[in-house]
């Protein structure tokens, strides 16, 4: 959102508000009552709570603000649907999300619709106050972070399932293909694919990082401020399931040198030996998805591995990952276009190897870079709960870029950046290599 | 069921796999798809699962071993609902039985259906085998068993809802009553009731313990054999909420002398303070139940306490808990009756201390007796997967007698033996005195 | 101790707190100083710990009380070496009984004098009170529980050190013996015995059970009472480790339906293969003791297995364990004799399966019951601190019977009944078989 | 030592190797046998063990590399001894370095003895590889960080003991001093000290970071490189524990907005209230140490704090903490002098507030940065097993630097860097606050 002018733009605004609610309702259209309940584990929420909670943020932070007397659908839901918000007050345990059989999900759609007309209905107000336009801004990116966890979070829940469910039909999809024959499986790979890695040269010095300051960004991308980097290059293509192979054929689960130390210990501790969703049958690999289980596609990029392996990977491959700032200076450039949830595969897609220019920097797999995610120079947190957004979370975890194939297009930037921690592997999160030059 | 003619009794056979059949079913009627998902903890089971699994029983032990080409309704089912019978091969994890959103709540009624459908088929074919006979009544039991968990599982789901949901209604029951004034919180209780408890005395010597052997028993009740008991006296009701507040007061939960070494290590790690499913607000007690959260009924038999606590109990009040052995010997001259399943109640109901002879032997709620479940000398496992169903079980559990407001009252028997472990409080629970003469 | 006449057995009490105060400190004369402050585990104790607790035990329950005017030889000792008795206040954390280097070892040894002397003192003096006979009684027979517990823990923890330190040697010692050849791992071993086991038969009826009352027991083995068995017949020996390996070679740790199901869960979480101490190296068997390890003796009891284990080859061998009473009943008319303590060799000895009767019922191994460890009818806990002796542990544990090789003799009665949870396997246990007639 | 010219230096060389292995034993001269045993928790490891890894270290990489036909001292060692160097094979759990009774302390001595024998030896030999020196001076400052480690980890392992034991004398220490009143725990402290924190500020612009060519340096500190910086200032003096009470008193560990998400959930986790080893009698505040229970100076350093902690107050004091490479720029001007572990009082030394310049950077408290430890860019891991020496832990620690009160000073450098996981407390780390301008 443009802050120049932001009351010329309450109309786009409430577009996009629809839009985006709309959407995330059409997320669901194919999963049942019963599959929007469940809670696979800790870190994943049940569809039923997003769909509550990005109601509940547009409540508590605009509604109960914003509009004289409002009365809030339900007094119960502020503890409920409170994710983390401590100067919001207690609110349920998380780790119990999935056993909120009540309210009912037909009820949390009637929420939905009643604070979709209590915003509209504030948003057409004249002399609407710029702080309500930026925090509706702001409910709209955080709804779309929830579209995109709504499907993160289903995909774990179903993986569960030993049905191998797809979202897409009630009956277990199992496909394969004919790209990963017997022996793709135990001879070198990259020769197969008939290109090597190709890298794209970038030059050192001082380079500006951050958001613009006239599009709607996060807190944490901000302020802008310098950066010193060295010369580097970047591959053109993330890291394909086929190079993934080859780093599982030489023993890289087995290796302990390739890994740091804390990543060794996950290794032995949860027993990896491939990326998660990642199925053996007779001898051949599948890869769990939102569309059931699939044959391996070689030339995709690999998906759904933690930080540890990405690096490890990294290690064997005699690169390195790149930082975020490396990443963010490479993607300046770039038109923001690619795989991402609106074209519906929900599947990272082939990449070329044989382009000469970066490619998939936007969509398919969110790439771990090898920053930590920590504050820029004279970051504020802003006052008020929303405060807690972001700020509090910048301890132990590592930035991604770039987007996937579940993320919304209009939620990613250059400067946009993810982060999770280093042993998670329940995102669409892949590598992409860098190296010094 | 009679075994010296069971053929004669098949028309009586089908007609009660029918009845329960039905009033399995019946029981979920109030309850949404989403409660029937619900997993609150691994002892617990959701009920869409046990839906499945008493189904699952009959199809495993009888349509599969005796019917000519059986067609299971679905092949997977034999991992998904398997409880833990090894001999039936791998199965489904149990602390996940609450992820499985598939198959769908719909397709389970449905295999319910096809079930009942082949052993209705199958029981009314002529010469049919006295051992199909003898599983279909076993798995009658089975799913009586079952149905009494579907109530006690599902209380302790909703219970995990902050709501308080009640299973009888969709909004929140919170009711008080005149009889728990503010003093009653504070002074001793026995007294305000107008009666002590009373004694009812049996004669030592040796008594044959074990189930009669033309009615149905499960393995565990034989077989019959001799027992020398001691003088005893046993009280006349169970302890009452009454007398658990006036534990409460007196300090029970804080004085580690009252307690087993295992007990008191329970009571501060779970920080114990009071029976579960007890709520306090603004200073007077409730206790959650299936009709929602309800003022504490002060004249009822306390429930859903451990064996540590009806120990710990029995100390504070020098007496002790009654052997199996002598509770057997008390029962099996009254009448099964009482506060079951079929009374629609849910809840313990009103003892009367007045009464001069034994009260509430049979439901109300299953009493903690001292025995450790183990063997009767003599014991056989059957041989088959049946003889995983109790043997296996015969360690470091304690015995409850006598059947609880949630149970059918076709299950109870003088001889019944139901076991959990000596800190499980989820059950319909209580405890009834005894004491040496 | 005849309680008859107390008094005129002071001379000979002195003389046995005497004997007993010098073994333990004998027991521990080839372990070095570090030696003696290893804890392993939370269950075992170090062996400093064990001498200063025993010494506690004098001056708390006896000095305290009565001498006038006692000064304790340091005050925080009371905090530091009370093991369990909440009614005599606080303690140190159990599972950090290992990190009190202080105070010293010699420093301990000084405590030790310091109450040997008092309690001289006290039992010479005139008129001494007949409580104080009795409390000097049960603190000999307390330490010599404790004596068996320094050699079974000091054996656990020399048993985490890769280096197989014996306790009788700085060396690490490794014999073999010429018994286990290759291939006594591979075929059936009874056979190569060249002698099955022999079984002696018991006449049902109404039995006397517990301690006689001219003599020294623990309050767990009273009062004497009825019980009435049935006909039943005990193995002559204890099972052998020639047996336990033709359980191996047939897959008992690996066939789930022969154990509990507890039983089973411990098996695979713990990745049990063999009983505790068993050390394989170059495919021959070895077994970890005092005296370092030793080639694995065929026929010398099977040692240092859970219940659950010994409960599994029960089944196994189409067996059961016998009851606490039956062997009671049996090891009644047996003098008490075999393999203790005082043999010196810490180590079970050679089974002769070919002779006709009962042997090795005393001593060699603690044997496993199928007995809960619960009170027997009219049980009384004794008042004071004493009262936490026994009582609140009965819960969970099963007895087991008989002493083994580290077990003072002196301690030992046809009705001792001695106890742990059925997933321990530190202690000197193993099994005799039961079979009904 | 000067890379240009090593030969010339090995007499040097040969002196500070003798000095570091002469210290290390003298720092354990008050300590028992028993005390050099302890391990209090996983993270931290025995005197014994210390004393013989770093043995180990030097036979390990030197003697077994360069000496023809060296005889180790034990080959058992290398399994018992090695910390964490994959490449060196199979090791010792490190949990259970605490139960190494044998080898026993004086074997480990004679260790010592026969390491610094050898490699005297080798070091006098004409034409020694100029790899040798260099591996010589790495083991000589990996000794040192051990000698830092023995003074940390006993701190914690003697923290167990009740009895408060000090290092220094056999008999607990408490002391108390006049300093802290008992207005002085409830007033704001700030003021009483006549001083507020004062600042010095720092101009940004590009900084070379990085270790010097000519000295040592570990690998982490190179290569130098470029780093953008805004202008900044640093508080002339740490943190006090007068400040930190302030911050107790305002309820910073009651206020969760001032914490790091993840922080939080320690300080509830772990019931955090005060500073580790910070202990409350009788309405005062003692502070355990190296010399047993000391009254809390308040004008000291606080020392002992987690990174959550010293975030948290940062953010109460509306400041922040430094970068890593803010504190490297302050301090490359400052001579290396202050309290380290040579002046032996092994606590930190109280500040002057009113000093208008920095103090107190180099010595008395670590002081955690903002900084995550990662790899500075064009960072080569070494190849072989010194590779693992700091490499593989670039993941989730947080950068501290000046040194304390225990490290020796030869160890420290401007661009030396510390590292330590954000919830670990047992170290001697402060903090000193930062903030823009
Ligand atoms: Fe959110
Ligand atoms: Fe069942
Ligand atoms: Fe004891
Ligand atoms: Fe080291």
């Amino acid at each position: 959102m443009n802050n120049a002018n932001p009351q010329s733009n309450v109309i786009l605004l409430i577009e996009q508000f629809t839009q985006c609610r709309t959407q995330t309702v059409h997320l669901t259209k194919t999963l049942s009552d019963e599959d929007m309940l469940l809670q696979s584990m800790e870190d994943a929420s049940p569809t039923k709570w997003h769909l509550a909670h990005t109601s509940w943020f547009f409540e508590q932070f605009i509604l109960m603000e914003y509009v004289d007397n409002y009365k809030p659908f339900d007094p119960h839901f502020n503890y409920l649907f409170n994710s983390y918000y401590n100067q919001l007050g207690e609110r349920h345990t998380r780790a119990q999300r999935g056993l909120l059989s009540r309210p009912s999900l037909s009820q949390v759609f009637k929420y939905r619709e009643y604070v979709n007309e209590a915003i509209t209905k504030l948003l057409v107000k004249p002399n609407i106050a710029y702080r309500v336009v930026e925090l509706v801004e702001l409910g709209v990116h955080h709804e779309m972070q929830h579209q995109e966890l709504i499907l993160t979070d289903i995909l774990h829940a179903l993986s569960c399932n030993p049905l191998y469910p797809s979202m897409r039909t009630v009956t277990p999809v199992i496909n394969s293909d004919d790209t990963q024959t017997a022996e793709t499986n135990k001879k070198p790979l990259l020769a197969n694919n008939g290109a090597e890695t190709r890298f794209s040269q970038f030059e050192g010095g001082l380079y500006q990082i951050g958001a613009q300051e006239n599009v709607f960004s996060f807190d944490c991308e901000r302020p802008k401020h310098l950066v010193y980097l060295e010369n580097f290059e970047l591959a053109n293509t993330p890291v394909t399931n086929r190079q993934w192979l080859e780093f599982m054929q030489d023993g890289g689960y087995q290796t302990p040198t390739l890994w740091l130390s804390d990543g060794w210990t996950q290794v032995q501790q949860q027993n990896w030996q491939a990326p998660l969703y990642w199925v053996k049958k007779a001898g051949r690999w599948f890869s769990f998805g939102l569309d059931g289980l699939q044959a391996l596609s070689l030339d995709a990029p690999v998906c759904h591995i933690s930080y540890f392996e990405a690096d490890a990977f990294a290690n064997w491959a005699n690169a390195r990952l790149p930082t975020e700032f490396e990443w963010e200076v490479a993607a300046k450039q770039l038109n923001i276009e690619g795989n991402f949830q609106r074209q519906n595969h929900w599947r990272p897609q082939m990449s070329d190897k044989h382009k000469p220019n970066l490619q998939q920097m936007y969509g398919d797999v969110w790439e771990w870079t090898s920053s930590p995610y920590i504050a820029y120079p004279k970051f504020e947190v802003a006052s008020g709960a929303v405060g807690e957004y972001n700020g509090k979370f910048m301890c132990g975890q590592f930035v991604l870029r770039g987007g996937s194939c579940v993320t919304p297009i209009e939620q990613i930037r250059h400067s946009y950046r993810n982060f999770f921690y280093p042993a998670q592997r329940w995102q669409f999160s892949g590598l992409r290599l860098a190296r010094n030059i």
